[in-house]
């Protein structure tokens, strides 16, 4: 995506196009990205449960290389907004994952909501801001 | 309103005054802002969803006056957080609208969720960040 | 917490360590925060509104204290997001505690939604921004 005074957009890699967003704008000292997992079943011994872990690391772990691959990291974190469709469930997941993630701290200010619905048939979104000084 | 060492505050523009908020600040590098669209029946042949597009095209389109006014454009949006109270019904019209405001692209980068309820009748709103270097 | 190149982490005063999460983080020109009230009985009459009143009034003057030592104000706050559950009966008491705090004005941008759930047993979560420039 071209650069505008400074801003600059990242489009989505894969071959799904998002409708009405992309993945992220990176502009002066502060990055804005997004990130979901979709709903669909996996294919292993208790594939619900599995699949929903994997996805969900997926989605932290495509955060960690686009991060890590604009010269900052996860610790430059600075806001992160977890939404899910099931906090029970899902909430553990995601505290175990940010724990391997995270293993040295100090964790991100994060906030997780359960919401009504997502968009499509995503289970997980997260929004969140890196501080990468200009 | 006032500015307070490069902080500025945006009033609202109508008769009614909001309680508790304002419709927007600019600080530093970034301006942020909050928009929604009223329930209300329209008047016109199947009035509510013609009323439902109009008043959340009349929402970003407002956005888009506003930030004009700023010396910025709707292409500096950094992040969008739209909720709505129906997603089955109004993601389609965020969509369509976005399409037309944003026709050249890119899409900033947004995130869209059904909350259990929104401010007094509000039906649709929205956060965004945009970028405008000091 | 360690400063990481002009990025600080602040966390937790209390006994009890949240999980995946700190209180908030500076960074560049902002202060990104978040605050939340749990679920708990109070002790007066009228034990439940009134233990809720005063518990989303702790985490705004939480809030107030720790911004002050930071040698900002609650005027810098540019943004402030709050989740609720239960928007009939909190909105009131949060309208009612910032009218207090903001009396001279003006009030922060602000969007409030009630959601589906909150972390843990908490009836209030905020999350805010604000401009502290560097």
């Amino acid at each position: 995506m071209p650069a505008q005074g400074g801003l600059r957009f990242l489009s989505s890699d894969g071959a799904i196009k998002p409708t009405g967003t992309c993945l992220g704008a990176s502009a002066g000292d502060f990055v804005f990205r997004r990130r979901h997992a979709r709903h669909r079943s996996g294919e292993q011994c208790d594939p619900r449960q599995r699949g929903r872990e994997e996805r969900i690391r997926q989605a932290f772990t495509n955060t960690k290389v686009i991060t890590e691959s604009e010269d900052a990291s996860l610790a430059s974190r600075v806001r992160l907004t977890v939404f899910v469709t099931n906090m029970k469930r899902l909430r553990p997941l995601v505290n175990k994952i940010q724990e391997q993630l995270w293993a040295s701290g100090p964790y991100p200010p994060r906030t997780i909501l359960k919401v009504a619905k997502l968009n499509q048939d995503n289970i997980f979104e997260m929004e969140w801001t890196f501080f990468a000084p200009a």
